[in-house]
């Protein structure tokens, strides 16, 4: 099964062009610095440019106008890592299992499946749901109660879908992950902690990606969403009734507490934490461990509780000096005591 | 399956009383901003008696005695939230799969499920586990030998619960989460991490909740134990040997390290870590994101490491402003050095 | 199923000598404060002299050259730790499920399961993948296409290993972990977050531990490496192309960024967070909650951003104190002002 193509190929499939040997046979991808004989690599940045005249590889991936021709062969194109991107599903093609629901799933008969889904063993699907055609839910996935899943959606094994909950088109969920747990909503009363009911869902839109053992909790009434084209990494916890914007960037295990509401085009920074029932504008950045306890209107913050990013910055410079300062402050007071005694 | 109530009928479930149309035909619950005719609502805090003048609510449930009748129909109670969790089960009941042994689960025959108990498909239930009656097991759960479960207690799909562990009744573990895992214990000896055995198991007390994807270690040796009526929210780490009291509020990604004591009534604010070996006394409140390395018998703690919650409030607010404090010291030294001179 | 064994035998199982009755029949194990007649158990450090005294149990583990008897059986041994695991391990044996693979096992007939193997029921194993001899493969895991697990590995319930990764031999992998979900990355073009293929796999070498829910992403292209014998503890998460090295010690719900490299025998406390593409130096030792954003050459490192540990130490004892500070300088100025005034 190996792939072969001519640079010139490659150039139809990436809307690039070629300069050098547009006949030079492509047999798989690589990065720049283990790239050989046959392999096609890419670099991005001035910094990479010595990389690309050591490249041993038969083509190198460049951005159209950045460089020259350095004796080997170049794909121009308008994005390296997109075009790279194209390439290697070329020559390593992502594994689909095939379509069909697997004779050991669970399928109940007032389930509906698209055509071309694919089922796979041991995945259980309740009454009522609805899988899009040419999803794939991969072995073990629980699919509850009259929830939904789009067409061309992916769910690798284990994740669970939890009743009612709406998952939009395209979109892909990983290992393990949990849509629709309960949110995480008591009342302090008689001595104990009253479950109120959580009786959401979630709703998550078309192109979202998430990573594998997030948990995404369902609204207690009403919805939790996740807006189109946001990705969201492994580990990280969104509770109920939060609502994310469209083309959010959300790194590993970050918190998102009960009700806040982030904009679009967010991006928070590995572990950080949002506490619930604040706003988020357009834009923002989060750095990663911040700790976000009000509103934030756009800019970029850090720390915990959190500053804009230049001032935490400068400050963290200073923290390590404290104890100097510390003993500055003491001398300078026995300086001034003494200035004042002899006068 | 459209559910009608009179607010007279829901007075009677919720043990409120009526100020207007008892006779008032009610048929869903919202939340009040979004609740139109025929819904029922609920308020709290003088901040929404705003809303309460124009909520489009047939009925609104309210705290008896902090409200007069704005021409709307009251319920008057004594805990809106817990009222109005009674009435949403009513409306929009939970998912409850119906009980009997799937055909497709893998009960070995010295495992014994209770009466009325529900086990899904592609549920593992080793030899010697015990099922209480009416217990709920979700598709896909594993039920390791001789781990016990009580009644009334509800596994959701995927929750892993390994060998001799013990769960009490009317528990709730949301998907995916892992009851008696190992213990991470070593010993460094001759060039390598020895692993040490870990023999021991988790006990949960009735009536608590483990979110999603959360992990509790089972002892090396004796009990992990999570105390009655304890709240733990998703993605949270209780290692071994950890002992937490009873009704504990602990938010999501906590990781508390081995062998901590944790008392009654303690609430945990989200991402917050605890070291190994400490005890933290009855009441204790930890905020988010704090880093507790020692004891703690009383009061409110933050920052990393932690100190009390007001001193911590007080010194981040000075420490975005440390790099002029810095300044300062220098222009003082300076000027010190001037007035010395000059003498 | 009792299991009895004199202290005589015990010292030949542990390579220790016994000072006291070497024929006193041990039936149990358990921590000092609990042992009872019967039992035998261990202490390390002066501190625990005491209990030793006290100590009810038929025989006590200490080390060789530390201890005089004081009139208790004593085994004298080089590691009381690891030898009471292996006398742990006598009395409380682990659970191990009978090899051969279970009918309810989903094996793919091109995929190999070495002799002595266990796979349980509801395991997936697709096309090309190899179990190693005696690996022992829980209920409900997915091993996909063309996967490898080596000998004597263990792989409990929920554990998801994704295509092409490749486990070594005895490793212990925690329920519902993940090997090989997708790396998280995306190059932001015309409006949105295009997915770059994650086509590297994950290698996972010999003697490595994986907790609970730990999440380990597949390299975009080549391999995510977790070095020989590193440990890694709950909810951790590795990003793509991360690589590890050997005897590591990684605790709970740590986050490594994309490509940094850790060196052998590096420690990282709970919560820590290393940004990506960064190399940390054999031996480093990380605090919990740090935040690590640069390369570490060697050293102890707190704070978030890291500083040495023992600079973390001083300024955290004064940062409490910076609002007193800040007054200091405020009257400091006053009084400075004052001087100038008068001269």
């Amino acid at each position: 099964m190996a792939v072969k193509a001519t640079l010139k190929e490659l150039a139809g499939v990436t809307g690039g062009r070629v300069i050098g040997d547009g006949n030079a046979v492509i047999t798989g991808v690589a990065p720049v610095e283990e790239a050989r004989t046959g392999d096609i690599t890419f670099i991005t940045g001035a910094k990479h440019l010595k990389g690309l005249a050591a490249a041993k590889a038969s083509a190198v991936i460049v951005k159209d106008g950045e460089y020259d021709a350095p004796g080997v062969n170049l794909l121009l194109v308008k994005n390296p890592r997109i075009a790279f991107g194209k390439v290697t599903d070329i020559f390593k093609p992502a594994y689909v299992p095939p379509p069909g629901v697997h004779p050991r799933a669970e399928v109940h008969p007032g389930a509906r499946i698209g055509a071309g889904a694919s089922v796979g063993a041991f995945v259980v699907i309740e009454n009522g749901a609805v899988i899009g055609e040419r999803a794939v839910i991969h072995p073990g996935v629980y699919i509850g109660l009259n929830a939904q899943v789009g067409p061309d959606s992916t769910l690798y094994s284990g994740v669970a879908v939890r009743e009612g909950c709406v998952i939009g088109s395209r979109v892909i969920i990983h290992c393990n992950s949990v849509v629709g747990s309960d949110g995480f909503g008591y009342e302090f009363d008689e001595g104990r902690h009253n479950k109120l009911p959580q009786r959401g869902i979630v709703r998550i839109e078309d192109e979202v990606e998430l990573g594998a053992c997030v948990t995404v909790d369902r609204a207690a009434i009403g919805e939790t969403v996740i807006g189109r084209g946001t990705k969201i990494d492994n580990l990280v916890q969104i509770a109920h009734n939060v609502r994310i914007g469209a083309n959010c960037i959300i790194v590993a295990q970050v918190g998102v507490a009960g009700s806040t509401v982030i904009g679009n085009g967010v991006v928070i920074g590995g572990q950080a934490g949002l506490v619930g029932h604040i706003r988020i504008g357009d834009g923002v950045m989060i750095g990663a461990q911040t700790g976000v306890s009000g509103d934030l209107a756009s800019g970029v913050w850090s720390g915990s509780p959190a500053i804009p990013h230049t001032e935490w910055l400068r400050a963290s410079s200073v923290f390590a000096r404290l104890p100097e300062l510390k003993k500055r402050i003491a001398e300078l007071e026995r300086l001034v005591a003494e200035l004042k005694e002899k006068k």
